[in-house]
């Protein structure tokens, strides 16, 4: 199911999150606030989307170790208007400062029954967009999130100039009763980078058309692939979805954008002050749940039902198989690849915490 | 710059109007509304995107002519919350429809300064989906604009069944002052059934990886590429951003869905019932508009000055080309393929009047 599971293993759900909520309060993250962005981090894991997960976390480490990442961040709005207002991060985790942005989105959705957007400044990489779609789509609405990415490895089309990050967006709506939400969280390339970065952990082949090396080139080794530049989806429309997500995500307010990005991996010095632009929308502003749960449901079953293609076996709504994924792994572990498995000994080891292998 | 041009004529903007709108008007639309829907079926073509332009015309007559749509809707509002509400368009076509939508939108998010969302019922085939973007950012808001495509020509991913739309959405930002706004405007398919239906009417092929025919394999015929399916951009990317798109413009009304959807060319007996979903989110809830355009144009600037690809003259924003076609067409003439030029001929014939050649 996913390129990382060629080599890996299992490990328990609580035992990832105490490891990796251990290592973050060893960077003076507060132990409430750590366990909230280990969830977040391992929920990616969770559905498969390894990109996202853990595999980050060193990276995190490190940037709290040059102290470029808050651990303490004072997270405030300002501009509060009934459906709206701007989240200054201080510099936090993207994750913690995501969660609290979107939970601000639904709160005030909720109180005043209106549509509401938060922009975010000073925020850090914020992991997968679909987490926080999930935290509107648990509220019962229709979730939107949008950031800026965290490395510029696109070019404008037409040019060869890395000033645009693989921006990630993620919008969504509440399931049927009983079912997973449906949700669409994709960045803007063929292939997210951050797969490229798994294969190379793990050291495996990508295909030809995700990314070109630094002389432009296609590539099959991930290692030359993350020295270029990663391939917008569908050419001039990957261009555009990424030109439109990234300024939503940054022109609000203080956010970086194109040159003044600041590199995830190699810059250890500057704070990113990413920005991001959360969204909420009640259902219940438009319709009864009852009458949405059942168009939804009806919905879900056609597409359930359409006839399938020679060899398929099931057909699937967006985020419907990453919620399977997340069940299955609960129970039997989260699947991890070899390489992702031996940075977190490592990083462990620098921290003085065991990881549970 | 676009295939339609292979062989095309240029018609002066306001003879085209005057054609579009007289015709609209012999099928009872008022005058007012009929010049409102002409002007944004050839914004269309104005921009270059002739896939959503006049090229339309003949099937609305038609849809008009038949009484499965009402030429003088009574467009009226419900569930009015300070940020939201639901219209049904009482099956008027859908420019008309889809602009009173924007327009409430606006106008609630202006007046009540919030995020203002516009969930649509009962209305028909909209047009270009930028068109009310750009309604948006003109009063100094992002827009969102989601609709359900009036054709099923997409399967869902793994599936070989015709159940879903090629769903178009648009989302934008004002531009920097002076400049055109920066809009994202596309369908989930690799390029718009819309550009086959242009192919098609000018007897030219279309590149192998847009469309499947009607036994599921690769076709540059557009003639057997309208019987069959069109490929979603992306794979299973653009499966979901169509599904989502969808789901957003049809679960929150009683807008048809899935198999219960109307085709808008075959079905001449039943109305449409097309859902849209509206959005605008006013740039000064967030920061001052005034700094806002200032970072606007150094993100434009930067844009423009990326080191370029060879044998690329120019790096455009998304939606700028089309406002430089925009201004252009409306010096030199709206340029036409000799295709279409000939339908609207006939359809013009049809309603006693002249086609402006």
């Amino acid at each position: 199911m996913n390129q990382s599971e060629q080599r890996s293993q299992r490990v328990a759900y609580s035992k990832l999150v105490d490891f990796t909520t251990d290592a973050l309060a060893r960077m003076e993250v507060p132990a409430g606030e750590a366990s909230l962005i280990a969830k977040s981090l391992i929920d990616a894991d969770l559905k498969g989307v390894h990109s996202h997960g853990v595999v980050r976390l060193p990276v995190y480490i490190e940037r709290l170790r040059e102290g470029v990442v808050n651990p303490r961040p004072v997270i405030r709005s300002s501009r509060d208007g009934l459906g709206s207002c701007v989240i200054d991060g201080d510099n936090g985790l993207g994750h913690l400062v995501g969660h609290r942005a979107m939970e601000a989105a639904i709160n005030k959705a909720s109180s005043n029954a209106v549509p509401a957007f938060v922009a975010v400044e000073r925020s850090n990489h914020y992991g997968a967009a679909g987490y926080f779609v999930e935290q509107a789509t648990r509220a019962g609405m229709i979730g939107f999130s949008f950031t800026v990415g965290a490395i510029n490895h696109m070019a404008p089309w037409g040019g060869r100039q890395a000033l645009l990050g693989n921006n990630p967006f993620a919008m969504g709506l509440p399931g049927a009763p009983g079912r997973p939400p449906v949700i669409l969280d994709m960045a803007c390339s063929v292939a997210a980078r951050g797969k490229i970065i798994v294969a190379a952990r793990n050291g495996e082949s990508i295909p030809d058309d995700w990314a070109m090396d630094a002389e432009g080139r296609p590539t099959t080794d991930p290692v030359e692939a993350l020295k270029g530049l990663v391939q917008p989806v569908g050419g001039p429309k990957g261009y555009a979805l990424t030109l439109v997500v990234g300024l939503m995500s940054t022109m609000l307010t203080s956010a970086l954008f194109g040159t003044g990005l600041r590199h995830l991996y190699d810059d250890m010095e500057n704070e990113q002050n990413s920005g991001h632009l959360m969204g909420a929308l009640p259902i219940d502003l438009f319709t009864s749940p009852s009458d949405f749960g059942d168009r939804m449901e009806e919905a879900t079953r056609e597409i359930h039902g359409a006839e399938r293609a020679e060899g398929v076996d099931a057909i699937y709504l967006p985020g419907e198989r990453e919620s399977l994924a997340r069940e299955h792994s609960l129970r039997e572990g989260v699947p991890l690849g070899d390489g992702v498995v031996s940075d977190l000994i490592t990083c462990g080891k620098d921290l003085g915490i065991c990881f549970p292998t």
